[in-house]
């Protein structure tokens, strides 16, 4: 395996077919046999854990509280936003019967008419929003500030594993304010939420942005987003966070009464995050070997490899590896020792391929050295280090933590290399014809389904919101522009 | 509030009504607009979520890894195994159609109608099934441990909050083996584990049995399960764990290689509990006051409660109680600084009714003393104890280990005491006219469906692992019995 790479095809050869080779190679997930949902293995499903965790706490620590709400929305209720109903109703499962029955033809058919038919919740706002409108009669009563946990249907035409899969796994936050400012600040909020957990957790350096209006949330007044630059250059909306106005508490009715005993339309928001972050990890992080996982969402964080040939060298050998597994387990690192009867080249390069952020190897030799050897998978595979048992412990944090932060420059350094600012038509056709990456171009409004974007299949990223107001004139229309948005290709 | 229960009606007045009222008071769930789907709000989701912590840690802890199949099941999947489609095909959520559209009235239609129906997973032995068929090829493969977090649907006749609700959130584990004995093994571990868990989190002392062949799980060749008791002496199955023998291997075809080289069908097991687990909790330890929660399942185990009448008491009172707070935080108790602007009486009592394990008030008063008043949710609400925060902070950790142990003490003295050997059909009746329970029948298989049973609505709860193996005479056909077995009224 010295020159020969893991995955075939590599990145540059064909990435999407890439993407599916590791996700394959490290076992994370495969195609079911219902259409456009996928089944999560337990490799995959462990990196979701985390992301779930590290996220859950972040949204507690910033006051809000999980519930659960039905996975069944009435069709009445998703037709009562205009908007919404017409961006959902075209990829909505439906639920018309509630029992099956024998067809007479050794079959099954579907039997007992629902009278009014459910659709599997493509999001919650309208179910939620009914709860909600019961629940807040007072300013006492707000906000409500609450999350859910939930599996979401949309029956999307084209998909891919955890980018865009029917069925996904997310989390949905959904709040209640007395004012605009309150919501707004909320959405805001939320949205740093992600930034950070987007940084900190999957080394995932995000732009956070704006929707522009054709690419709003459907019902929303605003939708704000972060989006991340995968390694072809085309940009994944890592999660969003919607400002939803008083839409939805009209459609919904949630009304209070404010301190002065008038009754308010409230303000509502919503946010969420999905396995879709699984797919955009590995697309910015792995590479031709395979998956490679920051540290903090990696299911086991070290390996232990031993290497032995006579049965008396392997009690030897597994005494050891029992040690340092006990120890790594005592300083909270994930460690597997992995005790299978396998050809070693085979049993690391599995490793290799699952993305295991550090492997370490212990033979016979190495006991009689007191060292052991140390492989890191952000190296080149055959880079190794000698340590002592001792030193690696005392290591192993900080290692973990270098390899961190390391992925997060590293696909900082990418994204900054593939951003760059275009100015006129002709080299916005150029670079898309060739490259893909972010361009940074001045826009108005008036530029929405522009004939040029449609051409080149970009879309409007967002309106970062560091971005300088810099004046200028829209690469589209010749209109004024207050500053430069991010166009690219997108996931 | 002093005579007076805050709960009405009270256990001995109606006690389907008191476990609704409880629920309603202590906030933990309410009907949705869904048919018998229920919204979990945070109080009662907070529950479940301590559950879902400490049972996936058992679970993880006795080898098992958790994965994510799909929502939806083919009906050709769920008609492979026949007793499984007999038992599941009257109760299931059907999807027919993948969008909406308008109906010409103003109102949506389904739309896009599915060449095969999918239903709503009302248990995953099928979907699973299919994709252990292709994961298993030799015995090295062998065994499969995983286990599912996930909602499912039941599409029930009478449903009830968290007992029975058409949909439910669950865990189920799906394992392959090898050998009968194995798989045989894997149930009964998994029994315990829930045992232990029912026993040691949520105060439950459960009975651990096997089912009588009517009450298997539609396909099972063993079903087991850990019967609780109510306090209205009605029995609530908690957690069942099935030894498939090889019904579903067969219909799913999950075949392997042996080391001789021969095909074998493989062994499976499944097992699962649910969000019915919180209901057995309410109706177990709760009183005419509202919920009582174990310490260990409480989603906030202490409540400090400022008293104070003046800005500046009310800072002085806020900086004592933000440093206990902040104390028993580092101790890791789940602590709440309940902050609202309300009286205090209502307050106190809003807390009694949710089950907060313990209850700290602290006034001027208290502060010029330096000490905290602790009320206990397992006490009469008027005994109260006064205590240094240096002392409580000491017993904090005993005496919610005594509160727990307490509770299950409690609940294991109101069985035993509600359990009786009965000999006669006589006796049997007598005592389902008059009273509820656990009666210790003798038994014979031909007793199934006995007349007596459905007449009292009582059936055979479970045989009992741990029963003295006593010859008899079934009570109820009078035919050879080897042991007694539980019958009682249930939920």
């Amino acid at each position: 395996m010295s020159k020969q790479n893991a995955i075939s095809p590599t990145r540059a050869e064909n990435y999407p077919e890439w993407y599916q080779q590791v996700i394959k190679a490290a076992d994370m997930a495969e195609n079911s046999p219902v259409r456009g949902c996928m089944v999560i293995k337990p490799w995959g499903y462990g990196v979701w854990e985390l992301i779930q965790q590290g996220l859950d706490k972040m949204i507690k620590d910033t006051g809000h509280e999980n519930a659960y709400f039905p996975l069944l929305i009435p069709v009445s209720f998703l037709a009562k936003e205009a908007a919404h109903i017409e961006g959902f109703a075209k990829e909505c499962a439906v639920v018309t019967h509630h029992r099956l029955e024998a067809d007479g033809e050794g079959g099954l058919r579907p039997a007992g008419l629902l009278e009014e038919p459910y659709v599997i919740r493509p999001t919650s706002e309208t179910i939620i929003g009914y709860s909600y409108s019961k629940w807040v009669q007072s300013y006492r009563d707000l906000p409500i500030l609450i999350n859910q946990w939930a599996n979401v249907m949309r029956w999307e035409m084209r998909t891919r594993m955890f980018l865009r899969t029917t069925e996904f796994l997310w989390q949905e936050g959904h709040t209640v304010h007395a004012t605009k400012q309150e919501a707004e600040a909320e959405t805001l909020k939320m949205l740093d939420v992600y930034e950070n957990f987007a940084r900190n957790y999957l080394a995932l350096p995000v732009i956070k942005g704006m929707k522009t209006a054709d690419e709003r949330f459907p019902g929303a007044v605003d939708t704000y987003c972060i989006e991340a630059m995968m390694q072809d250059g085309k940009a994944l909306q890592a999660a969003t966070s919607h400002f939803l106005g008083q839409n939805f508490a009209k459609a919904s009715e949630i009304k209070f009464t404010d301190e002065a005993g008038q009754i308010q339309i409230a303000w509502t928001t919503s946010w969420g995050a999905a396995t879709r972050l699984v797919g955009g990890l590995i697309m910015v992080h792995s590479d031709d070997d395979g998956l490679v996982l920051p540290p903090r969402v990696a299911p086991k964080q070290v390996v232990i490899l031993p290497i032995y040939k006579t049965p008396e060298e392997q009690s030897q050998v597994f005494a050891a590896c029992e040690r340092l597994e006990k120890d790594l387990r005592a300083k909270e690192i994930r460690v597997l020792f992995d005790k299978r009867d396998m050809r070693g080249g085979e049993k690391t390069w599995a490793h290799i391929k699952k993305g295991v952020p550090v492997r370490v190897e212990i033979g016979p030799k190495d006991l009689a050295k007191n060292q052991i050897v140390v492989a890191r998978r952000d190296k080149v595979h055959t880079e190794k280090q000698f340590l002592t048992p001792e030193a690696f412990l005392e290591q192993i944090g900080s290692l973990l933590e270098d390899m961190q932060t390391g992925l997060l420059a590293k696909a900082e350094a990418f994204r900054d290399a593939h951003t760059c600012e275009i100015n006129t038509q002709a080299e916005f056709e150029a670079y898309f014809e060739k490259d893909s990456g972010f361009a940074l171009c001045h826009w108005n409004e008036a530029a929405i389904g522009h004939e040029l974007l449609a051409k080149h299949k970009v879309t409007p990223r967002c309106i970062p919101l560091a971005g300088p107001k810099e004046p200028g004139k829209c690469l589209f229309t010749g209109q004024p522009s207050t500053q430069r948005i991010i166009f690219a290709k997108a996931y």
